[in-house]
């Protein structure tokens, strides 16, 4: 049985033993910036996936990937022990993000009760902050949920612009930082600025290299603009698929009053 | 009292004692091509009716069958026990799918646990794929929980394409294999290509056949056709029907604000 | 604390000591007619409100009556006790059906318990049929949930159509006699032939004559058509300022956003 | 873990110790006109806030204040100890009305809890009444929920005018007083006439006039124009950036099914 919001530990805390772990939180959204990151994250790390989240909140159907072989949509986190240098990481990536505005909470409710289990000490929401036009210089627009992040974050070269985004930062970004000031968390949303139009790897790089300062931590980047050529040709196929699929459906769901 | 997702047990499964049975669903869908196929087993197959299922994630409605007899709307699990040449089978259909998102998870819990009840070893779920245009040679296209059902379904004559119906399978069809995946049951999704665009019985003979060598079972197909004639002409009517029903249930909308 | 559905009894069912009551439910809906004729019943008849039912599953607010008095949206149930030539009665009338598919079913759930709290053996539920053009000799269609019904309707003058209405009949009209079904409680919908775009006098006058003769009760039908004036007035009153009402919410909604 | 309504009290009612206090509701609506005297009275006032409220039927996002300082959307309510000549006040404010429908009711429930745990006997709400074109000379309507309340308001320069308004009293302006009728508990609306199209001081400070005669309480005005200018500008600004954040939301909403 699925539960509304579907917790699965493959490991307790305890086996993993994570120092003071930061979390990093990179779901679907604008521009897909905050997916770029924390994927690149996940694949580049020595990492190790620790839970697995399902939910009702998500679209009522199964992916299929390569041979036809199909998963249930779902979130995961990652979990990374450094070597002393950084900071250990707990990696949040995932399929989707709750397709209902209630669904949005309950889950964020789920990713600070598991960052709570493992001890998280600071959390960094990762994402894109659309501006409607093409960017050619993407920076860093950051939000923070404690005065005390604000200046080593501008060491990091973090923007902050009074008020903004002025619509709030919506779904997972914005509510974990919202809920871990709740529950006395330091957090921070890190946004990269991007048109809002496409998979925007340049403002990924950017957000990357800020969270690279930040946590001391130094990767390879070179797979991110390979990941998002891909990302973006697989959008570009689903969305035509999807179009596709919509229509059928609509048919369907004539159809489905048909008894 | 009914329930949100009401299971109600017509016999108790030690009662129907049933050896590894296998779990056929076809609920209505894209181009009702599961539930031709499913319904189509019922008349044929000398079985039984076990489980009845009411859910509030149905049309909030009654139907209205001959002589103006009434009754709800509702999904059924029926029992066949097999002569021992095939294994014997579960076979879910019904009048609808959840008309909500997170029905659609509700329900499919619902089937999962029936089909646990029953001691199911493996499950068919039946439905239609859309390619958006007249399909004259239908053929069936399949997607898996366990690699370990690729060869004996291409056996059968199942065509597996790489990540394809790359929008997933929606609904019952695909949520089924999905949690029967989390459970550690074997599932696969038999799809007919069809148009999408009305009731076809050409791509449910299809599937029928493929699942008729995967079952070792023989049944007559002759009625097939009749049937699908006859649900085309029941649409249209229904169609036609609903229509004037939306125009009034639209004004009675706007009544329903009066006092 | 109101409740999701808050059932609350003026008096209790021993008190009122019914004896094998007749249900009747006439709520808004398609022409007003189940509207008409129960509120009329309610007016005509001697008798005693007993149960006051709640919903979060009304709309969102509050009505507004002579002097700027206000008062919850409600339905209400009235017992009416005969003087033996005619049954008991129970008349479920009100101001709304649930806003939302689900709500549906939890209503109809909180009439069938009422029903049962009050030992009854017969429900009516009342609506139109709406057709789609001007109905110059409204009739009266009958859908049953026992085919012991059909007979005694058809001698008070109930029509019979094969599969009609074929759409289904929706809400607390259908579900309720649905969930009677399961409940084992015979039930029957009437249904006045009716345009589906006005309030219908014409309409309740034919169903009030058939649940008459079912009934074998008498009543003046003197207010009927004039109580359907005032509802249409009233109505048309309520769109016009509906209308400037939607205008507003949308700004309101608008401004919502606003913090 | 937030709650789908999360009362927090920051004070205990008997740490307040406030006498018969009278409730004030403000919150976003109609012309914005509760909210800007609710919003002023916080602001003029010596208050201290007692409670928060959070909850998942407020939109999925956080709020991003000056310097990138986010907060998450919530109701307060603030405690007024008058020096004897006016009646002590507990003054709801906030963010937010609830996105659902069902929300509404749920969070009625709770701002009645809070009244009733600080002993409230008396309840004004606030609020605009639009009447689709721009208004020279405002005045205030009134609703009641007890007739013992029409004579006082009138003195005070409260209007009645029969059934109105027609459409109801729609969101927490009117639930409040609804639920406080089925608690016993005192309670009116008291509603500027407005445009319904802009934030409306005009209208507020007709409203607040009211409001003083009421309480026998006198404080400044001045700010209130103030206050308007400066929210009409946010408003303005917010809208512009919403329509964008639109614009990126649905393209997120786009790539949400991208995996």
């Amino acid at each position: 049985m699925l539960k509304r919001v579907d917790i699965r530990y493959l490991k307790k805390p305890e086996e993993v033993n994570l120092k003071d772990p930061v979390m990093i939180e990179g779901l679907p959204g604008i521009g897909h910036v905050g997916k770029l990151v924390a994927d690149h994250l996940v694949k580049v790390l020595d990492v190790v996936k620790v839970v697995e989240i399902y939910s009702h909140h998500f679209p009522p159907q199964v992916i299929v990937e390569k041979d036809g072989l199909i998963r249930m949509p779902k979130n995961e986190v990652y979990a990374y022990k450094s070597d002393g240098t950084s900071p250990d990481l707990l990696i949040l990536v995932g399929d989707y993000q709750s397709i209902s505005n209630e669904g949005h909470f309950e889950l964020a409710n789920a990713y600070l009760k598991i960052a709570k289990d493992f001890g998280v000490k600071r959390i960094y929401t990762l994402g894109g902050y659309g501006v409607g036009r093409l960017v050619e210089h993407p920076y860093v627009i950051g939000a923070v949920n404690s005065e005390s992040l604000i200046e080593p974050l501008k060491k990091a070269g973090v923007k902050f612009e009074d008020g903004e985004p002025a619509g709030g930062i919506i779904g997972a970004a914005g509510l974990i930082i919202g809920l871990a000031m709740l529950e006395g968390i330091e957090a921070a949303c890190l946004m990269g600025t991007t048109s809002g139009y496409m998979v925007d790897p340049k403002s990924a790089k950017a957000v990357l290299e800020v969270l690279m300062k930040l946590l001391n931590l130094k990767v390879s980047i070179e797979d991110l603009e390979e990941r998002a050529k891909e990302m973006e040709k697989l959008i570009a196929q689903i969305k035509e698929i999807q179009e596709a699929q919509a229509m059928q459906w609509r048919s369907e769901e004539d159809l489905g009053y048909f008894r």
